[in-house]
């Protein structure tokens, strides 16, 4: 085992803080010092670690210097405000938000050789949830497939904008079967029984920055710069887990027998048989692997693959791949 | 006006049947004698029509040489029965299961010149609501774009499934929201909060009949007969109005502005802006339009249409299609 690594973990009572905290302790993670941090409206509670009560303290008055690796887990807003600042005392940023222009997009199945060429200390984005799905759904199948393009439709679940946002399904969902007026608060509108075109604001062009990430963040974990993804995420009314519907346009035939081996040999894909599907509750809630499912050909055109993925877009798709990062990081570098 | 014509509506009691019949008495569609007609276990019960009770009746025993036209709105297996019978009666019929091989699929909107080549009595399908919306909304682009390609993924509600699976996805919410212990009746699995990876069964080649009805009848009704379409329909937690996220690929770079000019005039297409998108719940359902929002090229590709669509499926993408079907065969033949 490793040397213990005095770590810090910010945005440590949001969701997918709170599952990297869990996720630490299950992986065993070396940590010597675990610090947790948070905004100042989220600081003064617990979180409970290795059988203790850390308390949360305010992010804005930490020194840096006291950690070897941060996780951050906060949001957009903190990772822009607090991660360079880390970074410049010397301590190696995992970060979850995407924010970070210069940070090396990870995730161990798919690209775990970049870890060699990082300089300490390291600036690593763990991606999005659905990134991070199709980046282990699509590594085993480069070698297979001549791929043209990947077009992916993302039913996102509505945790991965935090807490509020799963109150706020609960609560809409409750009010319409009551029969009472629904007055939406998080949303601007009815998630409960509907289906958003978008998840978050668009830009001039139409797209919107969980589109823009996904794209940017794929074709780096697949080392493809060019590679054409064409993105459509929107909300579905689920609370936790992802589902992507992907077609893999490849430019000769795709040997259906070939691909199920290479999915059945990945660890960290469970691949479901053609006589059932894999759903997000149920099957990928909770779970450390991908779920893939409905592998086809497409209607009369055998250079298509399509897919169905299913993660938990908290854990293998958010607090357990950058833990995961940290153990590679751990192994090679740190 | 044209002279009064007798009908008969079968599955007059299911979601489908009971929203045509409402429409016939909206439109005034020249109706003399109305016959409703079901299968035995839902034939006895009553259905309001221009101010009047109409019974139910069995379908076993009609006599079909007594109407002119027949909506069949029972579902697959009433359909192969009476179908055939109904139109060797001499009746012509608008057949919304989609099981008839020979029938022409038709869409007022998109290829109506289909019409005049009817032999009489004539036998048409109204087309399944993913191919109605779809119809609509790229008819208008056909003469815009060359398409190669168009990738559809759509979130299919519950309800066309009938009345059994709206029942169920509210008692399964219910039953969550109240911490009961959930027993799945109607589905095989948990579909409140959750997203269903297919819509029915699945062939041997991994298609489900919703897709492959979708892929045979766009085509047909685009009069593409050859053109790539790559479906994936899911079934999500939504109870009224199908959401499709489209991506239409051009052999040359798209022209949004004319895109957006040929969508904005078309009578039955509702085209909502780019700061704003629309949803089936408090957009679509209840209303005569297709709604189409989120239009954008795809990331770094011009030659890409992306396109959301969401429409009241028992109504635009069903029942108004079949009675809109219905006159324009008045006006032209019957």
């Amino acid at each position: 085992m490793s040397q213990p690594l005095d770590i810090a973990v910010i945005g440590a009572t949001g969701s997918v803080g709170e599952t990297l905290v869990q996720i630490l302790e299950e992986l065993e993670f070396p940590v010597g010092t675990l610090h947790l941090l948070a905004s100042m409206e989220s600081a003064g509670s617990s979180v409970m670690f290795a059988g203790k009560k850390v308390r949360v303290r305010e992010v804005d008055s930490f020194d840096f210097s006291q950690v070897k690796l941060a996780f951050f887990a906060a949001g957009p807003a903190v990772s822009r405000s607090f991660a360079s600042k880390a970074h410049a005392a010397g301590c190696s940023v995992i970060d979850l938000s995407g924010e970070l222009e210069h940070a090396v997009a990870l995730v161990p199945e798919a690209n775990p050789e970049q870890v060699a060429g990082l300089s300490l200390p390291a600036l690593i984005t763990s991606p999005s949830a659905s990134a991070v799905a199709l980046a282990v759904a699509l590594a085993p199948l480069k070698g297979l497939l001549d791929i043209e393009r990947v077009q992916v439709m993302a039913s996102l679940a509505v945790s991965a904008q935090g807490k509020e946002a799963v109150g706020e399904l609960a609560r809409q969902t409750a009010e319409l079967l009551n029969a009472r007026p629904l007055e939406p608060r998080f949303f601007d509108r009815q998630i409960a029984f509907n289906v958003l075109a978008q998840v978050g604001a668009v830009d001039a062009h139409g797209h919107s920055a969980v589109e823009r990430r996904l794209v940017k963040e794929l074709r780096a974990l697949l080392d493809m710069p060019a590679l054409k993804i064409s993105v459509s995420c929107v909300q579905v009314p689920v609370f936790f887990g992802d589902s992507l519907s992907v077609a893999v346009q490849s430019r000769g035939p795709v040997d259906l027998g070939a691909v199920n081996q290479a999915l059945e040999a990945a660890a960290s894909i469970e691949l479901v048989e053609a006589d059932d599907y894999p759903t997000p509750v149920g099957d990928a809630v909770g779970q450390d692997v991908v779920y893939v499912g409905r592998v086809r050909h497409g209607i009369d055109e055998p250079e298509q693959l399509n897919l169905w993925l299913t993660t938990d877009n908290l854990r293998k798709g958010a607090a357990l791949n950058a833990v995961q990062v940290g153990q590679l990081l751990l192994k090679h570098r740190l």
